[in-house]
């Protein structure tokens, strides 16, 4: 295999291979897909980032992965219901953003949401089971989330939440389908097109149950909110 | 043509054969789907039904064919936004609709569902241009529409506004989707695929852009809320 | 946890809060969708409801969590086949619907249905196995359903025999489409769009299997046909 | 261009080609496809199917085409409803089909099938306006279509007619989905995917509008069952 | 459950009546879908049909129903390959239909259609492994099934063995699609859709893994040709 | 109609109601949806907005419209590729935008967006013509927008170029799939598809040729980059 | 607008940049997709492109810019079916490559092909209307196609014809599906779907009428057949 | 079963038939598509290529079946990310063939490529994980493949990386959408969407997963361009 130049480590396992230039290029280091991967392959990598510094965090781990790298790091945090490991954060604590679901089925998308968010270094507040069908449930909170930097809404079903959401805010929303809900919803299509469809001019869509892409977005906006503008 | 055992009238065009007994099969008369059919077989209809005191009604009728009926129906009303000529009412007064809208492109569906309500003889309320992205907009016109017999509620985009709706009523709505919006919305599809994905109970569906359809349904709760059960 | 100003009481589980006012709101308790929720909080909600008076269901319980529920509440009805546990009812008996399916495959969604009409007070007629292919199956039973105040049809399939039913009766058909079936039927989807476009203008449709909802909007429909209007 | 070993005649506009030895393969002669077809190069074929003594016939003829075709063929049989254009009949005539329609808007396919079977030489019986929702009019009509050797069913919408008819028959049923209808039917996909997925057992399809192919399939089935085996 | 005017007689388990007429009516009595069904609800209905003179079928059937059933009826015949059981044949030999397959993935659908022509005393031709893309396959087998009443093709993948099989032969042809193939090809949604689009005549379609319904219709179609016409 | 607690102003149309307070409660005023809506609708609107110093700005608004707003308000700008009229801008310059477009059929979005922004007060850099099949144009061009506060990417066909451009830079990038493009691309689904799953952490998505909703989002997040924080 | 360091130049319509490199890079000029370009905007290129000895080709030409084109550039060839217009070939001649069409509908596409082919330079064999429902009709043409380097393959409907092609022959077969058939196939979806689960391991698959992506690949391989290997 | 004219040789088993002529009419002997295969259907048509002097090579084959396979033949080479099993080459080497992924995710389908080739004598270079979101990965390898006679693109998510390879290259790209991704993918067919939306004009592509056509295409491109021409 080809060197890269120097931009690519090589790990032991021969097929990671990690992108440690990340965090100067991009702003945070890469993260870990933890499906499919092998313990040794996290561990490798997570030995790797924090041999330079940088904070590791895996997704989509399973619980017997996960139970074994909390034996080799013990200071990693385990959020079962997000799925995640990660070692602290990658930044100084910057930024804040609301994480809104609609029932209590979106929350392990909105775990990791949140955790992306606190390994990134953005405050996160939590308003769950605000969905639209119980009306005076979102106005009732709206202290807590309309002075966010932005705004994430993890939704199923009919996909309406964002929408509501975003009127009450001047601030960018963040919408992330779920596939899991009620009823059927082909698999989360109907949330998805509702989202993509949103009548609120301030609502962006990512992929079905992408948690992970949604807190990085919202987070990297509400850094920026907070940052010395550097252009 | 055999004899449907005095059922069915033969008209002269030969293609049009009139349900006469639908009035007492159904409680309201056989509706005329105005859309391919020429003004003369439109007009034999109306001539027949009023020959045994029905209240014709045609929908998706074009305007020259329109005039043309108005001409030789003087007493007959064309609302040129629902595409709809009626001739009075098909039964006296009884129940109230609501009928709901989320922008002005919704407004040709949610009058030919005002159209279908006034033939059947509920009155209707019009509550217009209180899409989801306006906050404030739905509940500062509660009242108009939350003692309702039956709501209908006409959306296109992301189609939230009926689940938004039903959360604050207590009575069955009916959701009909919108073909023509402000964006690629898959010929209604999307908005189709968010209403039958409603997380409130109270919301059923009909087909896209269908008007008639909905305002049937609502016109038929609303009179059998009003009316002495027979059972 | 914020406090939602008294409208809701948080249990101890910390994720599930019972929305108390509802039944002045909607005239009926809230009902707990039991997929993917533990035993624990089922039971909490239980507790909660039969304390302020309010009559429990819940809907897609697994056997296990049913069995430890009949337990704690011997009172309770729990409907193998509908996969519900139910105790009482939440009104007194008003109304009626007929309940009826194409194949024996439907029967489950119907069970729910007819568990959802009981549980509301709603007097239930189940008519089974008549499937538009065996054509004098549905006439020959027509006296049993034709003076309900509205019927459910529940089929999969080609989902013709919402129409069918429609043309026989003058009042609302709620078609509810089943995703399990004889053959490839696409999850649900053929009868769902099958049943969007019945030529029948008294069928509105609900989501592939979701019996619950089509039992409430019925339940609703004929409770408020034989209600004193308010209005 | 290469000879077909003789069995393909080159006309003058060197882009047709007849397979002139398809009636005594397959037992009917070729049918001209019209759509973009020049008159020219219909009439070429016209001239060398009647040189060696076939019936021809063309469908989706524009009306301008059709009237020139009269000019030379005066014999010719223009049925301006269906399309088509023939002349005579390629075979002696054999077996009689019924070909039922739900509605008016079925009418063009329904005619493009009679025609089919007009040139086959296959008696055809029509029952129109016979659709689902009026439920008395189809079982009013059973003497006039069920000593069919087959049956073409022709219906857009929730396309549930051909169950329904089928459950009535011992023959088989071609069922024909249409595209033009009352609302939204995603272009007859609808009806498609409901008539595929039908319950009775003696139902197959064919293309939405494919008018032809369905009478070609039943004249076939007609014939057979009154021409003495050969095997 | 009301009296079906004696049509129908009710069996222990209370969920399954049998349509005994069906055979008078229909030609051939009723079949037995075993999916989900239990083995007494299928002995059962196999003991009644027997006490009446008719040969029962069931299909889907799974190993451990077929091997009991096989244990109260041992002159049932079970198919392991095609999951059907059956006892005898429904009439006296009757005309020939010839089953063919693209592929291997293709016969289990293949064997089902071949067991439902046996019960109904059709004589089967099985020609398999004979996919377009060896070219040379089909032809060299031609004798063994251009001489059919009917012909079954079963195929998975690009759907293209019905066209061609169709353009060899003067007979109706059914194409199967099948769900299961070399790579993914949307449940059998793409083979579904080919044969749909067939440019052939004379091919009808029924639906994915449909191989009891295709075996149905094309021993119909046999049946029918080499019976003495009635009408 | 009711009088909506002094927050809609009442235009003499009557189908249109202007939100006034839109922009102290989201920090920009009302956007006219141009289709559809007559000349005097949106003249209308802007002269209320006028004459609340509010900046007019209206989409989609077809050539003769455009034309007779510019008679009334000379000093509006027409950009007729965008589709646009606008008057003045909403805010003082803040913030800067890079739009990124794969071909020139790209364009007339990419200028709605370019409105958009400059209507805002954001700074536009725009980068045309940059596909991925021309693999040196992009990096070539890099410095012109790697320090944007974020980045609008419009492309259509396989919607690829927002995975590559959010590849070199470290903010958010906002993606755009267009309906017109060199081949059938089903609309532009096939580029919304490619968009949702792009492998980039930091991409979102919008609606299919939704312009005004990405630079209305990337001009939120630009303005909220270079203002004072204010929480 | 920045310098592309050379690469680039600009012409002055200012939206259309040449890619003048590109023949050194990939072997082939850059084409012009004329849809939606001015005939001034596709002058300019020709005129550069001969400017620098380049051989300029354009697709999707609509009939008033290519007489305009042929008044400006007489030597230039325009192929009204194919909506071509090129002027001499790019290449000295090399290789030799079949062209296969279904039917008479599939002709544009096919000419589209044959003229990139010619303009790169490769020898063009059409083989028309040996769709797979005529059997004989393809074998009795294989001397002309089966010692192609290439073969590209035009059909709609079913899509089978490339799958049957492929079996003949031991050369790569590229299929294009094409939108325009005898009857509803989906806008081309159903062919495309169809060639892409094509059982045989030579065919790869282009977009609905992409007629000139298949000569271009086509032509590429052939060329490669012929030319001496660099590496 | 009749004799296949001496070109099909029937095995023990009675349901797999070698074409042993397929090498010389193809080029390469029958491949052995496993999935659904017995041990003992597999070994024999090994042990008949064998006698024959051809070289074996199954596909799809899992772990048991490959070790048995492994017992029988030592000389057997077993890929297990590929789940391949082959014995030698079926040809001399000749030409090169790069094979490049995106992520680690699309390894087991890119080894079927790369086993593919090299069973037909085609050298490969494999270039892993340079997915368009990191933008420098995959020009720092530009010279390891830039020179091949073909490429294969192994890519799943929004499948845009085949497009950007092109860019670089002067030859066919064959292009693989894969199932198995980062998140909702609806099972490959976001990036099937994306990749036939190409708007590169080299690539061409297969089915999802179908890594060995696409190796069989790639290796069949290479050879010819390094063979003699017979032409």
């Amino acid at each position: 295999m080809p060197t890269d130049s120097g931009k690519t480590r090589s790990l032991n396992e021969g097929r990671v291979s990690l992108d440690a230039d990340r965090q100067s290029r991009c702003g945070y280091p890469e993260v870990v897909y933890g499906e499919g991967k092998s313990l040794e392959a996290i561990a490798a990598i997570f030995r790797e980032q924090l041999s330079v510094s940088q904070s590791p965090f895996a997704t989509r781990v399973d619980p017997a992965t996960a139970n074994s790298l909390l034996s080799e790091f013990p200071e990693a945090i385990w959020n079962q219901t997000a799925r995640t490991v990660r070692i602290g954060s990658s930044n100084e604590p910057l930024g804040s953003v609301a994480v809104i679901t609609a029932g209590t089925t979106d929350l392990p998308v909105a775990e990791e949401v949140a955790e992306t968010l606190s390994w990134m270094g953005t405050s996160v507040t939590k308003v769950n089971d605000v969905g639209v069908a119980g009306p005076h449930r979102l106005p009732s909170r709206l202290s807590e989330f309309q002075d966010s930097d932005a705004i994430v809404v993890v939704a199923g079903m009919e996909g309406a939440l964002p929408s509501v959401v975003a009127g009450h805010v001047g601030c960018p929303v963040i919408a992330v389908p779920t596939s899991v809900g009620y009823c059927a919803n082909f698999g989360g299509a109907a949330a998805l097109l509702s989202m993509i469809n949103s009548c609120a001019a301030n609502v962006a869509v990512v992929n079905i149950d992408a948690g992970f892409k949604a807190g990085y977005l919202a987070g990297m906006i509400a850094r920026q909110t907070h940052s010395s503008p550097t252009n």
